[in-house]
């Protein structure tokens, strides 16, 4: 279902010869309206791929006809060619369709540095606009696949009686500021582009943006919101939020899952923290810690490696009142040994660590990965 | 020759049994005088190892008789019980130099957590001074190795007629800070231990300060300058300090090529900074992008991923003004594609990424380690 699950878009996945492997890798979503409201959400490095730069300008104007995507080539550190590659994309797209290319957005993924072949690009877009259909969007969530194992897709029908679809794509380059290089959602819900602007921005930022598998910010990390309002609903804005979080929550789940190498999806809850900023930044620090994330692998409960990657945060707290526990079982207690280290089971894919600043009241949970060795031979083979 | 090396120093490296291998694990060094004056930088981890706390005491009174350094436990994370054991520690050799506990530094190296057994650490003492001698500085380093391949010492002698001598250890956990988790320089220079403290801030924050192996803030880090003034020379500042950085260039070359696992010894130069402190960012956040280190792992020129990490960073560029080069051969030019990357030879050990963020005229280099299957496989088996 994915994207075209609302009413009012249509998605095509087709084979446009970008990818040596002769995958789809050409994806288009349209929005047939009647509404075409959209905000989105970046990627916070500052070097930014061409089709970030020019993404960033169409969602200015809160309207999106279109999304066209594409996997291999990022189109990043392209300089002014690859930029005009973008434009000459999204009016390719505005010519099939017979609109502007002001409304049509551009997400790429795949090798940095290197000019996509745009005659098999721009004839994989008219291809791509023939096979638009209303059950489209599986084929579009497989055509932006780079290292992903798997399509990520998903959707909610909310009893109010509108749909949220969605899309996403990202298993390496889990970044700290958004977790999914490329994610289009979905909704014939009828709501203006502020709204939707502040719903992906509180949906994004406690789910997609806490998820940090190897503290890398990618250059093309995108996140766009579409709005028919085919639906002629039109929900309360925290209605809406709370469903959009929903989504984006199994979205960060699947990537987490699905992100390369790992052998461990590991949960770091940050309790007693004196605010919100401390709970993720302590989150964050732990989760980017290369040698917890290597105990973790190896099964060892070293509670140790937590505290020092907590040592290195500038949050409040005293190191001796810090609690942490491994899968329930409380290791650290006021800044030492706690309980019997043994006692913890690391065997589940599944793992919890729980660390209490005792600060204050506030929490965060970032989501991390093991790091493997599995990792590092597919990063290390990754563009030869 | 190690500490020995300057003129008022012996030392002594013994088997107190705190390894289970039975290798050596306790080491003293001692300063005869006349002088006793010293200085100290610690690690930045807010969490810090009893031993830590203790030093930086010391230290704050800018005189230090002696140096007991044990390897085998950290005494990190180990709560007031292991203030009281660092403290037991420095009592003894207090006791056995006849001398005051106040002036006993005290270092820890090895697993976060964990007591250590303090009869056989204060047996160890009471042997090492009895082994005390003058060329006891290698079996001191020795002593002091975890998972360090080599021992790592260095000295040099100024023509001026005094000596600097050193020892270090460190081959995980090199951290941003201080890339050593040990290291105890003496000299027989003749110096207050106001300009031991200038000197040694200076030459530590281009040289060991500058090693991010893996970006993880050890909780025990510390290097400690002694001076026995036994040479009668007082050098200037501007000489020793030269000196002394050289010392501890050498000191940082052996513990990068001595990394955990790593086949590289990566330079990263950046070139082009508007200042010094946007140099060290960014070299920083090159050192620690994971993609990257596996990347040269690979000996794969990615330069995309050099942008990547430098698009992280608050520092002074403008994306499409950056060039790269790698190993000499300029791959990206105007934040684009430049020199063919095929000419770009990986096979050396040695790895020189230069960055130009044609931002002005400060420069700085940081040292790093590409991420290997093996490092995984040693951090992931160590406590266990």
């Amino acid at each position: 279902m994915s994207v075209t699950a609302p009413l009012g878009f249509r998605a095509a996945g087709v084979v446009a010869g970008l990818k040596e492997s002769g995958d789809r890798d050409l994806a288009l979503v349209v929005n047939d309206g009647p509404s075409r409201a959209a905000a989105g959400v970046f990627t916070r490095n500052r070097v930014k791929a061409a089709p970030v730069l020019w993404s960033q300008q169409v969602l200015s104007g809160g309207r999106v006809r279109a999304v066209v995507l594409n996997s291999g080539g990022a189109n990043a550190c392209t300089g002014p060619a690859g930029f005009q590659d973008t434009h000459s994309t999204a009016e390719r797209v505005a010519t099939v369709l017979g609109d502007s290319a002001g409304e049509i957005a551009v997400c790429s993924t795949g090798l940095i540095g290197e000019r996509l072949p745009m005659d098999e690009l721009l004839a994989g877009v008219d291809r791509a606009a023939a096979e638009l259909s209303r059950d489209g969007g599986t084929a579009a969530a497989d055509a932006i696949r780079t290292t992903d194992k798997v399509g990520k897709i998903a959707f909610r029908r909310a009893p109010a009686g509108y749909t949220i679809g969605a899309m996403a794509k990202g298993a390496g380059m889990l970044a700290p500021s958004l977790a999914t290089m490329l994610c289009v959602i979905t909704t014939d819900a009828d709501l203006d582009a502020a709204l939707l602007d502040r719903a992906l921005r509180s949906a994004t930022a406690v789910t997609l943006d806490r998820l940090d598998a190897d503290g890398c910010l990618s250059t093309n990390d995108t996140v766009l919101l579409l709005a028919s309002g085919a639906s002629r609903v039109a929900p309360g804005e925290a209605e809406f939020t709370a469903l959009l979080t929903d989504v984006c929550a199994d979205l960060t789940r699947q990537l987490l899952l699905d992100a390369e190498g790992a052998s461990k999806a590991i949960a770091i809850e940050v309790v007693g923290a004196a605010n919100d900023f401390d709970a993720v930044m302590v989150g964050r620090a732990v989760a980017r810690n290369n040698l917890l994330k290597c105990a973790i692998h190896g099964e060892d409960p070293n509670w140790g490696r937590v505290l020092g990657a907590v040592g290195t945060t500038e949050a409040v707290f005293d190191p001796d009142a810090l609690n942490v526990a491994i899968n329930g079982v409380w290791v650290c207690r006021d800044g030492a040994a706690g309980d019997d280290r043994s006692k913890v089971d690391l065997k589940p894919r599944d793992v919890t660590i729980t660390i209490d600043l005792s600060a204050g009241a506030s929490t965060a949970t970032v989501w991390t990965t093991d790091l493997t060795a599995e990792y590092v031979h597919e990063n290390s083979a990754y563009s030869t």
